[in-house]
């Protein structure tokens, strides 16, 4: 495939303006910010790169879109695809950076951060055991690079993990994955239960009642997408005591609005969509790659199938 | 080596009983308090089982001293040892332990609690990129089993480790391993410094002044004795932004006392001596295996060399 022009619109248009001129590319570029974009750009454009596609837009001459984040929803969900044109997504430190966010909320869970801020406060000398890693279950929705980085580091620590994928493979660092259909009665083990999954119709608001209200744990980390939570059904399994907290980093609504009452509610950790950020540089070098990969006709290891959506 | 009499002085004599009647060793206890030891019972003993030995007493007549804990200062520090008396300590998940406290308050910085967690009581939407372990530096004092253990862990993930021992040797999980006349025109490339070294005369008031001058560093983090760190010199570090935080899990004087400002100090976590724990189960099977290799005149894994004091 052979590509000459290419559109960048992002709200980082000019840092990557710059890490792509060190590159020194021969190809033309249009850098703009999202509110730039005009149809003439796609008109001109053999590529497109952001990290979202508007609705009233045509792009039907493109002939490949690079997602500058690992999630596709906002390309693909409820947005019919432009047949013909290859979608492609960043996939660079992801898993790790996902892995790295999890385990610091099990951790201080585990090593009781909070108590023993508490006891600080008040200058009391409390000892408390904290737990281990080898002693808790995890569950992860997706066993995709995300949820197998996760799994595999928090494997490495003797965590007993559990998956959960359409297909129910088995895949490396997970002791056992399971289907969404056969997973509801391992439900009732697990100490933590953690959501990479993307958004599509199959996983919106798939984290309702029937699976808050199988569980005795102790938190509910989501990092997947937003709209695959039931914010209700989350504050019904706090006040049944079916889960002790929630780690929120991906809202149905983003920036979560002010009168969203997760934003008070004591059991819940709010992070603003960063568990897994796609920094300038690492962007770019993820397209320079694909855009070799394309050109050279090779298997595109982050090719996005628009019928699966993801 | 001929053991039959033991006796236990615990605080958690009680649990340790049953755990050691379950397991029928054809051997005579005593299961005390620490207050209620006397004399009599050391004279009686071939073995003594305990945290700590108190200076009123004469231990000559025993065999065998082990420690339920991994530190023996409490046993040795500005005490003399009875001669011929062999010293073993317990060490069991000691290393798994603090590897994991350690871990959790590197990624408690890295990833932002507390900024976010302020952000959520302001309503407040402010992304910001955590930071990765694979981008940070670690100087680890102490290499035995628990600075190895720690090191290991840490450099899976990417950190680059460094060690100081006396003897300086090479040892796996670590970049490089310094002495301490070595190692201080390192010190100013640290992101984090981890002490878990045992007291000894060397150690006594390690960290002051002269360390913390020469760090621009995140975070200090002690799990090795209180007695090793300079409290003065700590608060300096602070105030000249030397140094960003501390988490300190052992003091001079436990508990710390009430009017100990390290209490109030912002920039301290405070943990009451919990980063390495030994449960009675953990202590009862480390003291059963030290005492089949005594009897069977094994090589002993823990045996402590009195003369250097750990």
């Amino acid at each position: 495939m052979d590509i000459q022009h290419i559109v960048i619109a992002s709200p980082m248009h000019k840092e990557i303006q710059k890490i792509i001129e060190e590159k020194g590319l021969d190809k033309d570029f249009r850098y703009l910010s999202d509110e730039e974009l005009t149809q003439n750009d796609l008109d001109w454009a053999d590529a497109f790169v952001s990290f979202s596609m508007k609705g009233e837009f045509d792009y039907q001459k493109l002939k490949w879109v690079h997602s500058l984040g690992a999630g596709v929803d906002r390309f693909l969900y409820k947005q019919e695809w432009p047949e013909g044109v290859t979608l492609t997504r960043t996939v660079c430190s992801f898993g790790q950076r996902i892995a790295e966010y999890c385990l610091s909320y099990l951790l201080k869970d585990l090593q009781e951060h909070d108590q023993f801020h508490s006891f600080k406060q008040q200058k009391s000398w409390q000892p408390m055991t904290p737990r281990l890693l080898n002693e808790q279950k995890v569950m992860i929705y997706g066993t995709g690079e995300i949820g197998q980085t996760t799994a595999q580091i928090l494997s490495s620590f003797g965590v007993e993990v559990y998956g959960v994928s359409l297909s129910g493979k088995v895949k490396e660092g997970f002791k056992q994955v399971m289907t969404l259909d056969d997973h509801y009665e391992k439900l009732s083990e697990m100490d933590y239960i953690i959501n990479t999954l993307p958004l599509t119709e199959q996983t919106f608001k798939l984290f309702n009642e029937k699976i808050f209200g199988l569980l005795s744990a102790r938190g509910f980390i989501n990092v997947g997408r937003g709209a695959s939570l039931d914010e209700g059904a989350l504050l019904n399994a706090f006040a049944k005591n079916q889960l002790k907290f929630a780690v929120l980093d991906v809202f149905a609504e983003e920036p979560l609005p002010v009168n969203n009452q997760l934003w008070e509610h004591p059991n819940v950790i709010i992070t603003p969509h960063i568990s897994a950020v796609t920094t300038a540089r690492e962007g770019v070098e993820c397209f320079i790659e694909t855009l070799k990969n394309i050109e050279e006709s090779k298997m595109l290891f982050n090719k996005v199938d628009v019928t699966r959506g993801y």
